[in-house]
């Protein structure tokens, strides 16, 4: 019966490497990989040691990647995929990738080593088509983000769509030039929510300046800073469409604090409908998305194909966004509460 | 055949390091990683990876519980530990438990099943003896909750204190009668804090009634109906020591929208100088723990321990607070920016 020893002389190769293929390991080659699999076909070599048998054994954890934990959008999502794993007797591992290429890549090798059974991406890194080859190891789900290539399931809002009623929305509420302020130019969501936003403004007639959109919006602090950002370069601009509503937030506590008058002077809309938006003075119009439902969703879906196997088959579930208007965009100060 | 111990003694080195060194981790000088590798070569040692995993069991993974992620307290704690964690080349399972006694014990079968190196208790819901049971299992640090009795390295700031220091606050400020709301009284974190305030009280020679004590304070919704409870049962009631910010947000809020002056009327003191506290009109006065520090030497304690062995010792981290007053309690209303 060949040997551990054997595939590793056939294949011309050390038996460290055979071990690493064997175990599925990272760090080899595809090329190499291939070899040690010929080999073993070969020499009908059958690996089965008990930590192999072990380490084939469902893991009952799943992975969900996400840009950062402290983002509210995402660690409610993560509440209702961790509560919904969880009667499936499934634990989650939370991954932040902080908008690393590197990072997603490290902790997509979490599937490739079968310490998880599949895995939910909220954020995309890079490209799908490197994300694809992850496939071969287990399934992936996909949430928040719609990437148009992606053969897995897909969960996530119209956000082109949300991302133009609200641009609509600040224009008939009279603002004329309008701020976009995203978190990062490599997100699906970013180039969806810049496609809705500059429709609209075609549509409106409004000009689009090139300086209009702003990167980085990521939380309260930089909220904070793109207020001063834009009110001492672009004085022009009335209306700000911004990511998140803790992004809004920070925006419209330095313009009260600077006696800018919100709506009347600028307007502004956030997005995710979290508690800040409510609690803020004037309170914040905002996008809301169906968390809940959708990170239940995803979870439902990974786990069908953790225990019931997969193809590479593209399922679109579009959640229905909705539109929350508060008093930071409508002049009358209308206060709708929850 | 060549063992690790042969290894180790070859290159005049401790075990630890040439375990380092096999398994690719981080921390080993250029140096010492030659000459762990000149060793190997010399003596012919082959490290056979699946058996040494097995074998050493370790998993790289660690736990977290906590009640809810969704808290902002909790989800800037584990960022801060996932980053450390991230460092040493560990990954992070995040356990909710929603304050079950039930889903606790679950998750503390990770250790025992070997699923995880190690766990970080951030509260804790079944009492010391029946969490010690799993300390035969894997190492346990206690982050947030300082139980006397264990032992185990324990990280925390000084809650009695910090509610003491808070109530005399209030007290200072003009409250004469004051509630104290909490998350739940099965909490180490709500008996120290219910020491420090019944001490003010009782320095200062105020009158504590047993329905100045509030249960179920947890989020900003908790802290929106504890308002009305308060305001309609207790009307004298004029100081609120609330035990998150969120909590004071959604009573500050809710006392705001029934025309009741904050901190003329009642004063409201927060916790965790979360963005909330300074983004609320009126801001709101609260407790700063550091989060971040805390999270990471929680996570350096434990990894220190799954990979050097621990003893049942206990070893206490309290780490300083700090009082931050704003707007909702000191009545000349000055305004203090972050």
């Amino acid at each position: 019966m060949a040997t551990i020893e054997d595939v590793a002389r056939f294949a011309g190769l050390s038996r460290t490497t055979v071990s690493r293929v064997i175990n599925d390991q990272p760090y080899v080659s595809e090329e190499k990989r291939s070899r040690v699999e010929d080999a073993m076909k070969a020499l009908g070599y059958v690996p089965n040691s008990s930590a192999r048998r072990l380490r084939s054994q469902k893991t009952e954890t799943i992975a969900v990647l996400l840009p950062r934990i402290t983002n509210p959008f995402f660690n409610h999502l993560i509440e209702s995929m961790e509560m919904k794993a969880s009667e499936w007797g499934y634990q989650v591992i939370i991954c932040q990738t902080h908008d690393s290429p590197q990072k997603e890549r490290d902790y997509l090798e979490l599937l490739r080593k079968k310490q998880v059974d599949g895995i939910i991406l909220t954020s995309i890194q890079n490209e799908w088509e490197v994300i694809e080859g992850y496939l071969q190891s287990g399934p992936i789900v996909l949430c928040n983000e719609n990437v148009e290539e992606a053969q897995v399931p897909v969960v996530h809002v119209d956000q082109a769509k949300a991302a133009y009623e609200a641009t609509v929305h600040l224009i008939e509420q009279g603002a004329s030039e309008i701020a976009f302020l995203h978190g990062g130019e490599d997100s699906y969501v970013f180039r969806h929510r810049e496609r809705g936003f500059l429709k609209a403004l075609h549509e409106r007639r409004l000009p689009r300046l090139e300086a209009e959109v702003f990167s980085s919006a990521v939380d309260v602090e930089s909220g904070r800073a793109l207020f001063h950002q834009i009110r001492n370069n672009y004085p022009s601009i009335n209306g700000v469409f911004a990511g998140s509503d803790e992004v809004a937030a920070g925006f419209i506590y330095e313009a009260v604090q600077a006696g800018v008058k919100v709506p009347e002077e600028i307007s502004v809309v956030g997005f995710d409908n979290q508690a800040i938006s409510m609690l803020m003075k004037p309170s914040i119009t905002t996008v809301e998305q169906p968390v809940q439902d959708m990170g239940e969703r995803c979870v439902e879906l990974l786990i069908h194909q953790v225990e019931n196997g997969y193809s590479l088959k593209r399922e679109e579930h579009v959640f229905k966004h909705r539109l929350q208007a508060r008093a930071s965009t409508t002049r009358q100060s209308k206060l709708v509460t929850l």
